[in-house]
């Protein structure tokens, strides 16, 4: 059934992958690879296809966060990671914005070189222990003192899956201050078009011959065809068989995993 | 000025009060009067006006509350306030609903007599310092694993002043879990409609007959409007000039705090 309605992987050239969910399920020892993902990626490397990893993890700078894929089997380099802390950085300083951040302490390194003086944006990210009462207060009060407010959020998930239970994900502090503020926030990762296209960009290909493979209905397929690829959901990773009748948003194909996906795109070359 | 436009004067029977922003301000010590307040109360009470206090205030039960007011030389007794709490029990007791709470610890005691074993709905009020990571965590985590998650939010303010400054009010932390769970709060205070008409049954008087005098534009006076009342903005509190050009809510007539308002439906007595 697959292999009969493959016209997606017709001149593919190059793959965009999310992370979580699709090359591996995080946990408290740093999460467990996806079965046959490791193999995956060594598969597409060695067919030629370029890859790039599209993520919207802000709990780690990028380079930790490929020395955990690394140390989970997957060959990877930090060049092959898009994320919306450096696409963030690249906002501040296109704009002059000066951001107060409210992110986890591991991702405060990306923004090292960033001029962080008398702020006059906040930027959010997915904080976790980092969202108590006092840090939103602040934020939320340099937000509601600035003539403009300007709130930059590193993703709007609603919430994600740990081995210890669902946790509220960055979205859900963005909605409390957008509310709180009267304002509407700026999103920087997936689902953002500008956040595909610098994916792309990166990629080195153009959109019709890329494909996206995400567990995420909207923020992976959905983004990504928004940007005029074409888009894979793995059944893998945070995918609910009610997606499947999703009212707005339909993949080009479902795959099982990676493993399958990588399997059909490559005997299509 | 004032007087040529008080047509909303006539008929009075029953005036329901706002209280932070109207008889005082809130603070560290908590609060001071506002100029006026403590004798516009005693008037009121003199002229045989039936009074009403109609409060969204959730960090004290009604018995503290009044002891704090009647500290400040306020002669207010509990009956005479109509606040969130109570009027989600008679909501929880009717939809024989089994709340978890995330609310301030020192409003507790208004759901004693509450069955709250194995939850089937989450009750938000303004925590304060109990909004941490953990218990918004855990809150949606309870609401995301019921069939059909009920939350139940005593008001939906966005924020409110202490002397330490801006604090997030429960609204903000409502539209977080909204949004995480894709759920609509049902908003139990002002400006819901049963609310306004729970406080008007206490003072015993038809809604044509009563004023609301507040400083909040929409939870006080736009609320209050769509109940049949007429709504009076003092220049107190939260009050902002901006108030003055709302796109949808225009009170009856504007006044510069309590006292004036008092002398004014005195006057046409």
């Amino acid at each position: 059934a697959a292999m009969a309605s493959c016209g997606w992987a017709r001149a593919v050239r190059g793959l965009l992958l999310d992370v979580s969910g699709v090359l591996y399920d995080s946990g408290a020892d740093g999460g467990v690879p996806i079965a046959g993902s490791v193999e995956a990626v060594r598969r597409i490397k060695a067919s030629g296809l370029k890859l790039q990893l599209c993520t919207n993890e802000t709990q780690a700078t990028r380079e930790n966060f490929v020395r955990k894929l690394r140390a989970l089997g997957f060959d990877i380099s930090v060049s092959e990671v898009t994320a919306p802390a450096p696409a963030a950085c690249r906002l501040l300083r296109e704009r002059g914005l000066r951001p107060h951040l409210l992110v986890h302490d591991d991702l405060v390194p990306e923004f090292a070189e960033i001029d962080k003086t008398n702020p006059n944006c906040v930027v959010l990210g997915d904080a976790a222990e980092n969202f108590t009462y006092e840090n939103l207060n602040k934020a939320f009060r340099l937000l509601i003192g600035m003539e403009k407010p300007v709130l930059i959020s590193l993703g709007k998930g609603r919430y994600y899956k740990e081995t210890d239970g669902l946790k509220l994900d960055v979205g859900a502090y963005m909605k409390a201050l957008e509310y709180a503020c009267d304002v509407q926030a700026e999103v920087v990762g997936k689902p953002a078009k500008r956040f595909f296209e610098s994916a792309l960009a990166e990629l080195g290909v153009p959109p019709e011959q890329a494909i996206m493979i995400g567990d995420d209905i909207m923020n992976d397929v959905g983004g990504a065809q928004q940007c005029g690829m074409r888009a894979l959901q793995v059944r893998t990773g945070k995918y609910r068989p009610s997606d499947e009748n999703h009212p707005e948003v339909k993949p080009d194909a479902y795959v099982n995993n990676l493993a399958e996906a990588v399997d059909i795109i490559l005997q299509q070359l």
